[in-house]
């Protein structure tokens, strides 16, 4: 119990949940170049948060988007924490979904509701907030020194950060890692992930005739790039849901049973599970649970399609070019460059004869795995306890947290992800959301973190 | 030689183009809902060309867009020509790759270039220039009676022209129908077609789940609409060209060997066809020819793919929506219905559980070939070439013109299928273009037609 924290946190929480809406109101879509200068403002308004804090902070120009570093000294003798977050949300479209504009954060049914309100602002922010506790609630007396490193590049491929992390490794020495932009198992049942899927991520542009032809006119004569893109793409994956690229599961390492019977025991109900996202039928990958093909397997999504006339009615087109943006999950011991390769060549010997193609590699991670063993681990279960009230299970999660295998490789830290968010909070969906009752159990939990990791030490 | 014809043609060819640019302006997009104004507009413009020559006119509404009907009586002992053509154009994406824009008709080397140059303003003109040249030009001797059918919804299928045609069979009656929507077979080549092929277009939306999800956290469990999209399509065609929708061939007459050879005998060059639409290869079904490819063999071309997120950079979204917009084109004794119906059986067979179809049937409409024994024909044969200077070669033509066979059917008509235009106009392409010369030349030879078939009867 730590009541001095406890109180600062409920005299201030209606406070917390402005601020939060303050930076949700900045449309701070990275993959925007044109809302360069809202990126911008976010990280401005980050780093005006550390100040008013009093910690050291500096605006970090890169090629790309800034970042933001500050740092609370608070003892030698004690273990330093990075916490990892990113400002940068992803785009809002389809905007026509949103029940309220992405970028008015809206109350609504006990949640927050805006563009970036679970990923990654509103969790990047409860550990703001749990520093501010300590600083202001109880004399300045941090139980740990805190660095925070929040990236305004995360939902374009972190294009600048192992730069960054590569140039100021000593800046960022520390002991642990901790992020939250990941979910909680379910309502009320909070979560430490231990895994992570990688990523591997193109965009496949086929090119045809030199311009749009009458498909009447032409129809039959010449090999239409739509067509061959379908087919290309339809290579790609076979009905039972395994990937045809040569040598795609070369290193995918198989599931241990133990791992298996972990995933099988937890609550996971795939009623609802199905219930929650309008479907009728599960599908995937052949011989594997819902669990196993959404958290530890790999997998082939096309995220975007484009080609011809997508307007209203019909037109008799045979388009020029047609291009697919799409990507790979990955499962740790994958790596994103081979897959490329390997990736290429597939699709190279598969391309039908008439078109040419262009394939862009962008962001590419290997996936991770967190080893449970560690000191930091116990007093995050700790520390989760407290501020969930429900001892947390250790789950891996789909998605790709690029970073946490730079920390690993560039500077040897593990990372505890802490996610407070939920699987149905929309993200990089319209209407995003995050639970403002788990935004500041979030906080409690992060708050009691610091005072855990330092009493260990 | 018809001197009074001919000399008014020369004394008002500047004119007629000045009033063909004037037309060009309008944007007449039949497929645009929210340019309902401005096709109404085009109608307009065409009925007053014709009541400017003292035709009897009626604007006539439909459900859709108005129907342009205007009648010149000659003499009842003379013969009656029904002309068709359409005011309404393309949609004129994608705008970026249009030099000048699409409604700012502008002359460049030779042509004039905006959408519905060729298709079908530029070329319906010629008719109504021709036949104010009679009436102008030679006081007022028509030498046969004429009848215009000018509609604005042949780039939406033309929805309403059958009922009105069904409905208004005395109003319509004639021996003959003239048709310019077409090309000649190259550049001073000029040619009657007597095949068209017929049209089948569809668009299939693919529902996945509820809303978009994250491709991390959901890709794997959940079967995605984008790669069930590519899945499906892939299906429809064959890496032969060979389309696989069960039954799809049962109705295709074979080619003659006589139609072989006379299409291998005409003057086609392919590396110049392959270079003017920049392409390295030509493509299409296993053994046949590019010209019996594009003339008289069905085909299955993609017209538009849509999906996910098309902006800049990358979104890792796994979407919940897929749709294609798709076409047949089909050959005599193809039945449109028919096919529809094994298509919606074979896209229900092969569509992977986890996504639902909605498969919408757009314009369908069979092939058609024309007897070539017709008197007309011989009268067209004679009229073209005094318009072109040099006799016209008998082709097919790959794109669809549903009108001919209504005509067959509802008013026992054949065709006289006369293109002025050339298969690189960049019809349904950005900077459609129509040649100048030929323009002129069509008006000439249009006006030959009506003294030539005024002649026979």
């Amino acid at each position: 119990m730590l009541p001095e924290i406890d109180s600062y946190l409920s005299a201030n929480a209606a406070r917390f949940e402005d601020e939060l809406c303050e930076l949700l109101r900045i449309p701070s879509v990275s993959a925007d170049s044109t809302r360069k200068g809202e990126v911008r403002r976010a990280a401005e308004w980050v780093a005006a948060q550390f100040r008013g804090l009093g910690l050291e902070v500096e605006l970090c120009e890169t090629a790309g988007h800034p970042i933001v570093f500050a740092e609370a000294k608070a003892d030698p003798s004690k273990p330093t924490v990075l916490v990892y977050g990113h400002y940068d949300v992803q785009p809002p479209d389809p905007l026509d979904l949103w029940t309220t504009p992405p970028f008015e954060p809206t109350r609504r049914d006990g949640n927050i509701v805006a563009r970036g309100a679970t990923d990654d602002k509103g969790q990047m922010f409860t550990h703001v907030k749990s520093a501010e506790a300590w600083l202001k609630g109880t004399k300045g007396k941090l139980p740990v020194n805190l660095k925070f490193l929040i990236e305004g590049e995360e939902e374009v491929g972190s294009a600048h950060l192992d730069q960054f992390i590569e140039a100021n490794k000593t800046k960022l020495k520390a002991d642990v890692v901790v992020i939250s932009d990941t979910s909680q198992f379910g309502p009320g049942r909070p979560a430490i992930t231990y895994g992570l899927r990688g990523i591997a991520y193109y965009e496949l542009k086929l090119q045809g005739p030199s311009r749009d032809l009458h498909s009447g006119t032409f129809g039959g004569g010449v090999m239409n790039p739509a067509n061959a893109l379908a087919r290309v793409l339809a290579t790609i994956i076979d009905e039972r849901g395994r990937i045809q690229v040569p040598g795609f599961y070369d290193d995918v390492q198989p599931l241990t049973d133990l791992e298996r019977q972990q995933f099988a025991a937890l609550p996971f109900d795939e009623a609802q599970f199905m219930k929650a996202i309008g479907l009728t039928a599960v599908a995937g990958e052949e011989g594997f649970t819902t669990l196993e093909r959404r958290w530890a397997r790999p997998t082939f999504d096309i995220n975007g399609l484009t080609s011809g006339y997508q307007g209203e009615g019909a037109k008799t087109v045979l388009p020029a070019k047609a291009s697919a943006k799409f990507s790979f999950r990955l499962v740790p011991k994958q790596d994103p460059e081979k897959i490329r390769v390997a990736l290429e060549a597939h699709l190279r010997r598969v391309l039908p004869s008439g078109v040419t193609m262009e394939l862009t590699a962008f962001h590419g991670a290997p996936g991770v795995v967190v080893p449970l063993e560690s000191p930091f681990v116990a007093a995050a279960v700790t520390a989760v306890e407290s501020g969930f009230g429900r001892k947390p299970v250790f789950i891996r999660e789909g998605g790709s947290i690029p970073v946490v295998s730079t920390f690993h490789e560039l500077l040897g830290l593990d990372t505890l992800l802490l996610g407070w968010g939920l699987d149905d909070d929309n993200t990089h969906s319209p209407n995003e959301k995050f639970c403002l009752a788990d935004f500041h159990r979030g906080i409690k939990a992060s708050a009691y973190l610091w005072h855990e990791i330092g009493k260990k030490f």
